[in-house]
């Protein structure tokens, strides 16, 4: 059996490009990871998730565990065969989002009891349950149970949330066991205190994970303080596994965090801000609720290959989306799906090539422009 | 140039089957054609559609024109190129939503003036404009603007209206001109009477059409009362021309009205069902809003080969639909679709075969079968 693993290709200064091996396929690097939320990339066929170039899926284990239940998508043969998707898939722990959609938690050294956010129904996740559901899904990548606390958080409160969720990793690998070809990856926390960062990858680093993400980011800090973490974070944790930046971001966001070292990615972006008729292009993002775009003949990007920029222009966009169209959503969210699959795909050829440089000051020149003149 | 023309290559009682040949491609005949209201089939990409087996679409001139407005659409390359559908497309006249969606009509023996139902915005429909709206569309197969009353409906009512509707037939015809390549359609009227029906028929016969709709059924006088009309309506109107039944309907409508010789059929069934969990099928409909489906494996219909019957599960269809996930949208709005075309190809080939009585009879024992156990 295929057994999991990391190779580096070649690196760029700090950023890396190379290839994630699972038994459902292979994840290129830098990657982005799609967020299948309740078993479903919002508006679009699996099929057409992976032609846009994605490797790797995102499941989130809050809801899936509400709805349809987890026990229930393990009777129906796991979450790959669920929702049709065959390739890897990585799905969070459920404690982010408890904290951020559930009502009445409570939160104890043991783990969170909360109620549904969806029918008020009450639940419970620790550290075993997590994995256990985590597991009964099916996932090939398996995230630690941890607690993080929205920035600006006060030091005390962020040193010890961080030194729970370092317990709940312990918990969260002894729990896990052995699985051939599936991967449990640690979450380091901190905050933005260099000193606990350090701490969390000490304390990860000896239990020893398959892969570490970089927690409790992209909670409202800024990019600015966001960079400033991951000058340091990433250098704290092993070179020789993947590092993955969660909830991360926005197309600038990305390419920052690739030159800091980042290998994975996930957030909602480009899926949800289609859903609200905003299109992520090479140029920035552009607002097709804009009046402007009204008789606008053109395509979004005359250079993207993408079914929306092929077929269709901005004024059919501008309508469908007036018009409250389900294609809307489709168009919008394929095409942002691209975009954000092309641009891994560029930084992943920059780095290869040695010219990561060039690569993100044409990508920042591009933007600036499109500010200006273009869209 | 291909003229538009209309070949019956079979017959099998009063049924036929054929052909509609037009510069943008041939409509099988018996067709259905799926309902693009606002420049798209809701939650279905065009290429879909077609893969389902549609020759031709159907285009809402009353919302069309309200938004984006015909004059854009003209502008911006006609309808075909604005929705991505270079097929055939046959555009209503206005007239029916007219009369059921907008606020504040005003008819005269000039034409109607309304309201929008979208931004209480003032406009004004008559034979001359909607020709006028129909070719700026870029339509097919263009429809009479005609008036026509919800049933029951006294007689006076329905005669005055049928009169009214046949002296905007000839405005129509006025206004449409020659346009090689193009079609016009008269709209047969008189309500559930047979006489009016027959001097309907009459005044559109003398005008000279290239095809005849039925008009004014399937407006809450019920299936008896429909077939009942259809027993006659059909035959009073030119055998050599295609005959097409308005806003209709349910498969079984569709059979019923195929054995009395109707040629092509509208209706927003497939879709709207579709949208609200409920699946057509070979057994009848289901409903996957149902809990019984929650944790059923099986396929919608396991010989279904459309990609929903395929690749998912009844409990998918149901969790997706609950979740109020597009994807339930669009895979049930995919099925239906491709399960009303799967029945026209049917029908086509039961009456090239001779065989539609045998056709009809299994069509309603399996009905009949689903209803007591398979479901």
């Amino acid at each position: 059996m295929t057994r999991f693993r990391f190779q580096v290709a070649a690196t760029d200064g700090k950023a890396r490009t190379g290839a994630i091996t699972t038994p459902r396929g292979e994840i290129r690097t830098p990657a982005f990871m799609p967020v299948g939320t309740a078993a479903t990339v919002k508006a679009m066929m699996p099929e057409n998730v992976r032609a846009t170039g994605a490797d790797i899926l995102l499941g989130n284990t809050y809801h899936l565990m509400l709805r349809p239940g987890a026990e229930r998508v393990a009777k129906l043969g796991g979450l790959h065969r669920f929702m049709n998707w065959d390739r890897p898939i990585l799905t969070d722990s459920g404690g982010f989002q408890v904290m951020s959609l559930s009502d009445l938690r409570k939160l104890t050294e043991e783990g969170v009891r909360f109620k549904s956010h969806i029918d008020g129904s009450e639940h419970f996740l620790s550290p075993e349950r997590s994995m256990e559901i985590q597991k009964l899904l099916g996932s090939d990548i398996v995230m630690c149970f941890d607690e993080c606390p929205a920035l600006p958080a006060d030091r005390p409160r962020i040193e010890e949330s961080m030194r729970l969720s370092m317990r709940w990793a312990q918990r969260s690998r002894d729990a896990f066991g052995d699985r051939p070809g599936h991967a449990l990856f640690g979450i380091q926390q901190g905050g933005l205190e260099e000193d606990l960062r350090a701490e969390s990858a000490e304390a990860l680093r000896g239990i020893e994970f398959d892969g570490y993400a970089v927690g409790g980011l992209a909670v409202g800090e800024g990019q600015e303080a966001m960079f400033g973490c991951l000058d340091y974070a990433p250098g704290q944790l092993p070179q020789e596994k993947p590092r993955y930046l969660m909830g991360v971001g926005k197309p600038d966001d990305i390419v920052g965090a690739v030159q800091r070292g980042i290998d994975m990615f996930d957030c909602v972006l480009p899926s949800r801000s289609g859903r609200t008729g905003q299109a992520q292009t090479r140029f920035g993002q552009v607002n097709l609720r804009n009046a402007r775009h009204a008789e606008d003949p053109r395509p979004l990007d005359p250079d993207c290959t993408c079914p929306c920029c092929t077929n269709y222009s901005r004024a059919y966009l501008h309508h469908v989306h007036k018009s409250q169209e389900i294609i809307a959503a489709m168009l919008l969210t394929w095409h942002n799906l691209h975009y954000y699959q092309e641009l891994m795909q560029g930084l992943r050829d920059a780095i290869a090539a040695g010219s990561l440089d060039a690569f993100v000051a044409a990508f920042h020149a591009r933007r600036a422009e499109g500010d200006m003149e273009r869209l």
